[in-house]
C-alpha cells in the first residue's frame, strides 16, 4: 500500500528545497518549448475560443495584432474563431502568466532555472497597472507599451541580469515577506529589491543614460514588476514537487477566466476543473461586482508554493487593496496551516514569531475539512478591452478537490487515509 | 493659569502637520548656520573634549584628519585637547547626525525644508555599516569612503534630487512603515523607496554610467541610506513643535555617548541631562556588553517624532537585529501610547488596524507613570577607532524627565496638572 504521508513529505521537500534563479530574459519562441507559428499560450487550464471569457479574448486579440497576424480586433477574433490560431495552457510549456497570461512567440519572457532540481520555467514581463493586455485591454497604447517593453526594455533587462550573475528569487521573496509583501497581490518590497539588484547594471548595459533611466523608472514605479519572476520561481518550486508517486499534494492551481483548474503531484498531467468564481474585493471607482469577470490567471502558482494568500499574515497592509481588516490577513494564514503539510523553511513570517508559511496543499485535508485554499487576486472587467477594475479574494470550488480525490482513489486503489 | 493640554495639542499638531521635503545636498559650511572655521558639530547635548567617550573622540579625530587640520590621530587629539577645535551640538545648528553625529565644514549635508511651517534642517550622508566614522572609526579606509561620498556621490545626489524636484520624506516614511520599517534601526524599505525615487535621475546627472552605477549600488546596498534624510525630517517635525508656551512635549532626545539629553517645547533651549546607559541588544561575533559604549547619537529624533521604537509594531522583523521576540515589538508600541498625547495622522501601523503611531511624548505622563521612552539604537565600541559592535534597545534615565518637570513647575509656577 502506498504511503501518502511519505510521498507528500518527499513532494513538499522538493518544493521547498527548489532554488529558482532568474537567469535571463529571452524571446519566447527561442526558449519556451513548442511556442512557434501561430500559437498563443494563456493562463489556466486549456479551453477553446468558444468558451473563453472577455478579458482572455481581449488579450488574445491584442497578442494577434501585436504579432502582426491581424490588423484589428475583428480580424483577430475571426482568425481565432476559424481555428487559425492555436491555443494552449502556459502550464503545458513550463510557463505562467498573470491574469489572461497570454504569451505570444515574439514576446520576451523571464527565464528561471531551478538550481536544486534542474528544470526551467518562464513568465512574461509585467506591464504595470490599469489598461494592460493581461486584463484584456488591447488599445494602441497597450500595444505600444508592449512593443517598448519587448524591444527596448527586454534587451536591457537581459544584459543587466547577465551582468548581475542572475538573481536568487527565493532569497528575494524571503526578504520581501519580512517587508510586508505576500508575494502575489503585494509585491511592493520585492519589486524594489528587484530594482536594487538591477540598478547598478542598467547604466553600463543600456544604449544611453535615457534608456537606463526609463527602465529604472518603469521597474521602480510598478509595484508588481517582480510578480512575473516570482511566479516563474513558484512554477519551478511547484514543478519540482510534481510527479511524486502517491502524493496528494496540489502542484498546480490556475484559472482561465472560465474554469478554475488544479493538478495533483501523484496524478500526472490531468486537470480537475470547475467554474471559476467572481472574487470578493474592492472595486475601482465606477465599477462593481456586476462588471467583474470570473477569476483568471496563473498567479495562483504563488499560493500553490506557499506565499500569496498563504503568507498574508506577513502583509497586513494588503487589506487596503483587497478589502477586510488587518486581523483578517493574519487569520487567512492561520487557516491555511490546516490544509497544508509543512511550514516553509525559507519563507517566514515575522509577525507569527518567524513561523514558516503554510506550504504544500494536501487534497485530503481540503476535502476532509471542507477548507479550500485562499487566493488573492486582481479583478478584470468581464468585457474584452477594458482592463483591471479591482482586487480581492477568491477560493476554488471544493468540487475540484473532491474530483481529484476520487481520481486518486481510483488510480491508487484507495483514498490515502 | 496656563492650559498645558491645549499647549500640548497645539505642539503635537505642529509636529504632525510638518511637511519635510528633502530638497538638496550641500556643503555643510555653505548651509549650516555657524559652521565655519575649526568647528565640529556632534550628536547629543554639548560637552567638552575631556568628557567625550571613545567613539565620539574617534569620529572627531577622523573629521580633523579629513579636514586636513591634523595629519594623524595624535595631532588631532592634541588640537582638541588644546582647545584649537571648537565643538558644538548638532541640535544648536538645526542639524542631526546618527551615532557620533560629527559634521565638519567640508562634509556634504542633506537639506530638508519644512513646507508647512518653514525652517530647515540638516543631516550628514550615511556611510553604511561596520567601520565608519559615526561609530568612531577613522582608518584610511573610512576617510577614503568619506572622500568618495562627499566629492563624488554628493554632487550626483544633489543634481538627482534637484531633477526629481525633491523628495517628500513624510510620504516615504508613511509608506516604509507599511513595509516593515520602523524608521530608525530598520530603514530597509525606506532606503529602497529612496533608491527608487533617485534611480531614474542618476544616469542623466552623473559624469558617466560608471559613477551612476556606483551611486546606485552604494545607496541600494546600504539599508540605512535613508536614515539621515529621515532624521533631518524628524528634526524638522520636532522643531516645529518646539517653543510652544506652556507645552510639556519633549521636543529633543539626543545622546553624546556620555550624557542623554532632552529638551522640552515650553522650556526653550535648556537641556536636561543625565548619564547615558549601555543598550541591551545583540552583539556582533566576538563582542559583548563589556565592549559597549554608553548610548550615542541624535537618531532618537525618530522616537521624538513618533517613529523608531514607537513604531516597532510595524516592524516585527527588527527583532533579528535588536533582540527579543516579535511580540515584544508590538508591546513596545502599545506601551508608548501611554506616554504620548496623540496618534499620528500620517504614520499608521497596518498590524494595529492602521492605528497611528504614538506621538508627542508628554513629560508629565513619563514622570507620573514612571515609563520612559523606548529607543532603538546601534551600539558602538567604547574605544575610538573600532566601530559598530551591535544593535539594541535603551531608555533615557527617568531623572531627566523629573528635572525637566521641576523646571517646568518653576517656570510656569505649577507642574501642569
Amino acid at each position: 500500500m502506498i504511503d501518502v504521508e511519505s510521498a507528500n513529505r518527499a513532494a513538499v521537500e522538493r518544493m521547498t528545497s527548489s532554488r529558482p534563479m532568474l537567469i535571463g530574459v529571452e524571446k519566447a519562441s527561442s526558449v519556451v518549448p513548442g511556442l512557434s507559428g501561430r500559437v498563443l499560450l494563456h493562463a489556466g487550464p486549456p479551453l477553446p475560443w468558444a468558451r473563453m471569457s472577455g478579458p482572455l479574448r481581449g488579450a488574445i486579440i491584442g497578442a494577434a495584432i501585436y504579432e502582426g497576424w491581424a490588423k484589428d480586433a475583428a480580424e483577430a477574433a475571426s482568425l481565432a474563431e476559424r481555428g487559425e490560431i492555436a491555443f494552449d495552457s502556459c502550464h503545458h510549456h513550463g510557463a505562467v502568466g498573470p491574469m489572461a497570461g497570454v504569451i505570444s512567440p515574439s514576446m520576451a519572457v523571464y527565464v528561471v532555472e531551478d538550481r536544486a532540481h534542474g528544470g526551467r520555467s518562464f513568465s512574461n514581463l509585467n506591464e504595470g497597472y490599469g489598461k494592460v493586455l493581461r486584463y484584456g485591454a488591447y488599445s494602441s497604447e497597450v500595444l505600444e507599451r508592449l512593443r517598448w517593453m519587448n524591444e527596448t526594455m527586454a534587451p536591457v533587462l537581459a544584459a543587466a541580469l547577465d551582468r548581475a550573475g542572475g538573481i536568487d528569487v527565493k532569497a528575494l521573496v524571503a526578504e520581501a515577506l519580512h517587508m510586508g509583501d505576500e508575494g502575489h497581490n503585494r509585491n511592493k518590497a520585492g519589486s524594489l529589491l528587484y530594482l536594487k539588484l538591477l540598478a547598478p547594471h542598467l547604466g553600463p548595459v543600456s544604449p544611453g543614460a535615457a534608456v537606463a533611466a526609463e527602465v529604472a523608472r518603469f521597474i521602480g514605479d510598478n509595484a508588481l514588476s517582480v510578480l512575473n519572476p516570482v511566479m516563474a520561481a513558484c512554477k519551478a518550486m511547484a514543478d519540482a514537487a510534481h510527479g511524486v508517486e502517491g502524493s496528494t499534494l496540489v502542484s498546480t492551481m490556475a484559472r482561465n477566466g472560465t474554469d478554475f483548474g488544479i493538478r495533483v503531484s501523484g496524478l500526472g498531467g490531468r486537470w480537475f476543473t470547475g467554474p471559476s468564481a467572481v472574487p470578493e474585493g474592492l472595486y475601482f471607482a465606477g465599477f462593481s461586482g456586476a462588471d467583474a469577470n470570473p477569476d483568471i490567471g496563473d498567479s495562483t502558482i504563488t499560493e500553490t508554493a506557499g506565499i500569496g494568500a498563504f503568507a498574508m499574515a506577513a502583509a497586513p497592509a494588503i487589506v487596503t487593496f483587497v478589502g477586510g481588516r488587518s486581523a483578517d490577513a493574519r487569520a487567512a494564514t492561520l487557516e491555511m496551516y490546516e490544509i497544508t503539510v509543512a511550514e516553509h523553511p525559507s519563507f517566514t513570517i515575522p509577525a507569527l514569531g518567524f513561523r514558516g508559511t503554510p506550504v504544500g496543499i494536501d487534497l485530503r485535508k481540503v476535502v476532509e475539512l471542507g477548507v479550500t485554499p485562499r487566493v488573492n487576486t486582481g479583478i478584470a472587467h468581464r468585457e474584452a478591452g477594458v482592463g483591471q477594475i479591482g482586487a480581492g479574494l477568491v477560493r476554488p470550488p471544493i468540487e475540484l478537490f473532491e474530483q481529484a480525490l476520487e481520481a486518486f482513489a481510483e488510480r491508487y486503489g484507495f483514498a490515502g487515509g
